[in-house]
């Protein structure tokens, strides 16, 4: 855990949790459709079950049970089997459409397009996430809608596994992201929420940043204490907080 | 050619000539690096040359005659071969390499940043460039530091040859595009300075305009009168125009 970042050009960024508040996001649209075709559904628990079904579907690829596709298909995927368990099976097909695309909306931490917008301008600053392309640029412009600040998510690159053909934690994906940006993996700063993301991006030499996200799973499961402080070489509570860390105002 | 736009969802920009002024910036580099060492060299000639080799070599990758590589690679076999010819043999390997990125440092026409923050309000907008990542994503953030509006060049994507293996105008660039936009053809429209860009856009189902840049090659070679009018979809002047014709105050 080295504290000297002064070979650091870029920084990698997982998305979902990390710069999104994905479980928000999801319920709300969830209560709105449920309410519009009036039936009661406990809206936490569903976004919670399709968001734990994606590692499982994920997985199911990784063992060739599954062919690839993008998480967009995916994610239609497990909304199939919530639709009848919670009785929303009168959703038209373009409803179903719909708010399977809600995804492509999630809205930002309260830090993170500032964070960002500050990052940006020492680092290249890029995404590095299991979403497909389309989904991640249409996420970036959604938030100009959303942030106060008006700037959408201010990526100078969207870097997906639909690239290169793996998910993470594939190794594949990060020394394609390095490659792509034609830089050294200790060049790159991956920056995440989960450590299994980082841990797979530090074996292949990245260095890392933790960002704490205590309610990525709602209030009443947040982290009952921090981490360590000493697996990752930055650990923060936000991006303004790692940005100030690299050493900008 | 429809003048209906309606369901255009993204632009696609091919960037050498059409978003950059590539010769001024590469004319200026050079006579500053010549002047450095000593050395009169004829650096519009130079300039003209570096880039007319560009398209030799890729032909010679399309051949099989060269292996697969990125721009920065071609461009720098190229510069190796003019050294010599224009007596800069002095350069040191440092000084080789920082030349060879002068592609990174390449200046926007005058409407270019204004033009694209226009559009990027409406549309996706992304590069579509036989330049590699790497590259783009330099030259995008070099441009905060010479345009006057403190904005670099605002991309929502960077769209690559390097990510589809093949150069422009291989078909499989533009449909690679399209795939990863998860728009079908007549959803996105290239914007090139380059007909034969647009033709092959156009031959697998984009929309196509065209922008005149006539002193791309210089004063002394600008095109003599401006195209027909009635191949591509749409054909202006510029960005501010572009925007203005697709419906943006």
């Amino acid at each position: 855990m080295s504290n000297d970042f002064s070979d650091i050009r870029a920084l990698t960024f997982d998305v979902f949790g990390t710069v999104v508040d994905w479980r928000s996001s999801v319920i709300r649209e969830l209560e709105v459709i449920a309410t519009n075709i009036h039936v009661e559904i406990d809206a936490e628990e569903f976004a919670d079950e399709w968001r734990s079904g994606y590692p499982r579907i994920m997985q199911e690829v990784r063992d060739g049970l599954r062919p690839w596709d993008t998480i967009d298909v995916l994610h239609r995927v497990i909304l199939e089997e919530l639709i009848p368990r919670y009785g929303l099976e009168r959703l038209s097909e373009d409803e179903r459409t719909s708010l399977n695309r809600v995804w492509h909306r999630l809205i930002p931490w309260p830090d993170s397009v500032e964070g960002l917008m500050k990052l940006k301008t020492k680092y290249v600053i890029a995404t590095l996430s299991n979403g497909n392309v389309a989904l991640l640029v249409d996420m970036a412009k959604h938030a100009a809608h959303v942030d106060p600040s008006g700037n959408g998510l201010p990526w100078d690159l969207v870097f997906s596994a639909e690239l290169f053909g793996h998910f993470k934690p594939a190794p594949e994906v990060y020394l394609g992201a390095a490659r792509l940006l034609d830089l050294a993996p200790d060049q790159v700063m991956m920056v995440a929420t989960h450590a299994g993301d980082l841990r797979a991006a530090a074996s292949i030499g990245f260095r890392t940043a933790y960002v704490d996200r205590p309610i990525e799973w709602g209030i009443s499961r947040a982290a009952a204490e921090k981490r360590s402080g000493d697996e990752f070489d930055i650990e923060v509570d936000d991006f303004l907080e790692l940005a100030a860390m690299l050493g900008i105002e």
